[in-house]
């Protein structure tokens, strides 16, 4: 198992091409989103639901961006087979992260990038197009541009359980244990919050909630955020808080004592 | 019961004072929103949560706004009294709808406001200041104003509940008797969502989801998106069909034959 110390051209590469993406995604995500003539369009087209035509298409934009700035980085979409490479480096790619938000016309719903090595994370974004804002983390960086502003991204510290906001996607978590142990944790907190898909990870990075616990995640679901939070001061674990980097049941908190309280609740379920 | 009928010179200046006190409550809860420096500062300072704060300042913003431009209109807020008038017409305030949203940092949250008579709702807005879009509705005019350039709001039609999207703001749904009506109508949809707050109804004057089920809403917190959503093409009544200007159980929908079918399950809750 390899991590990789690059150099500072290699960072900037990697940041560059990392921003180059998220912009080819953009605006094929945005092309899709809350489209009605176009949505009917594409289904009649190619029988499949818009949804599916801008997963793809983001995905094709992104590695056709990848390819040509990093040669010789591996690339893992969601929608399409992997493509290996000789630099250590696998970019990974979830071109809409939230696909039930995405089709409901919320725009919580986000284009998530990772560059990752054999152990860790070295870069993610979140990306969400509609509101048009980034979410980005690596290299000592962690920044949101916004349509107010940029901004330094931080999580919040010092909270406690019982003053916690905690988030997850959905009210029933994983399985029936799962669905309980996230019961004990959310029932300890001060509020909890469902339905933001991917967005919940980006608010936890810029220090507006504590928590987000989830269960049933894919690499591509979460290495963008953890790229994200960890650049943010955060802590993005399993429910036995080791490496989150191959999905599973997931926990992200602000600070290490506001997730020992809660692996507590999680390790045995 | 007086229902007013106003002349076109009436209509454009309850237009133009409507989005005046939609641009004034953007800057004071922008202020508020997300912040930390300052909401710590305002905690400090006056003993009242940040969204206490932001929640009467836009008010008081709305409605000096309000009283200079139309100033034998009435004004009802959630945060301060009544003020009366002589015109028949009301405005009904609500600075921020989804305080639950604005504490935890989500773009779900909207500045709500109404203009009614005894019998109607005149107009209505849904601002989001973060994301900046404005859904209006009134005298005809159904619009969206919002990052991506301005277009008509239109609701979806000719969806059965089989193919509707469903939101709700929380997973239980006022008493236990109405949680269950909720899940009846809920498990017989394609989609259900949670924790948009006053944005699923902005959405479903959109075309973008189906239905919107509630339960324990106060007038100021449905009459803004009544006056949207109608003007849209869809409808929002109380769970037994009936007019829902008093707020309580409410059900929005983008057509009388979806509206029909929920109501079926809701009408004995």
């Amino acid at each position: 198992m390899t991590q990789i110390q690059l150099s500072k051209a290699d960072q900037a590469s990697l940041i560059e091409t990392a921003h180059a993406a998220a912009d080819a995604a953009r605006v094929v995500t945005l092309a899709y989103f809350r489209g009605t003539a176009l949505a009917t369009e594409s289904k009649l087209k190619t029988g499949f639901d818009p949804v599916t035509v801008a997963d793809r298409a983001a995905e094709q934009e992104m590695r056709k961006v990848i390819s040509e700035m990093r040669p010789d980085d591996a690339i893992h979409g969601e929608e399409f087979g992997p493509k290996s490479g000789t630099s250590g480096l696998t970019w990974v790619l979830d071109p809409i992260d939230g696909t039930r938000g995405f089709i409901s016309g919320t725009p919580t719903w986000g284009v998530l990038i990772a560059c990752r090595d054999e152990v860790q994370v070295q870069l993610g974004v979140i990306d969400q197009p509609y509101i048009g804002e980034r979410f980005f983390g690596g290299f000592g960086q962690a920044s949101l541009t916004g349509p107010h502003g940029d901004e330094q991204l931080s999580v919040r510290k010092n909270v406690a359980l019982k003053d916690a906001i905690i988030f997850t996607t959905f009210p029933e978590v994983g399985t029936e244990n799962d669905r309980q142990a996230f019961e004990n944790v959310s029932k300890k907190c001060k509020l909890t919050r469902f339905g933001m898909d991917c967005y919940a990870y980006a608010l936890l990075a810029a220090g507006q909630v504590d928590l987000v616990i989830e269960a049933g995640l894919q690499p591509y679901d979460i290495l963008g955020p953890i790229g994200v939070i960890e650049a943010a001061g955060g802590l993005v674990t399993d429910w036995q808080g080791n490496s989150a980097i191959n999905g599973g049941r997931i926990v992200a908190a602000g600070s290490k004592s506001l997730l020992d309280e809660c692996l507590a609740h999680l390790k045995n379920a």
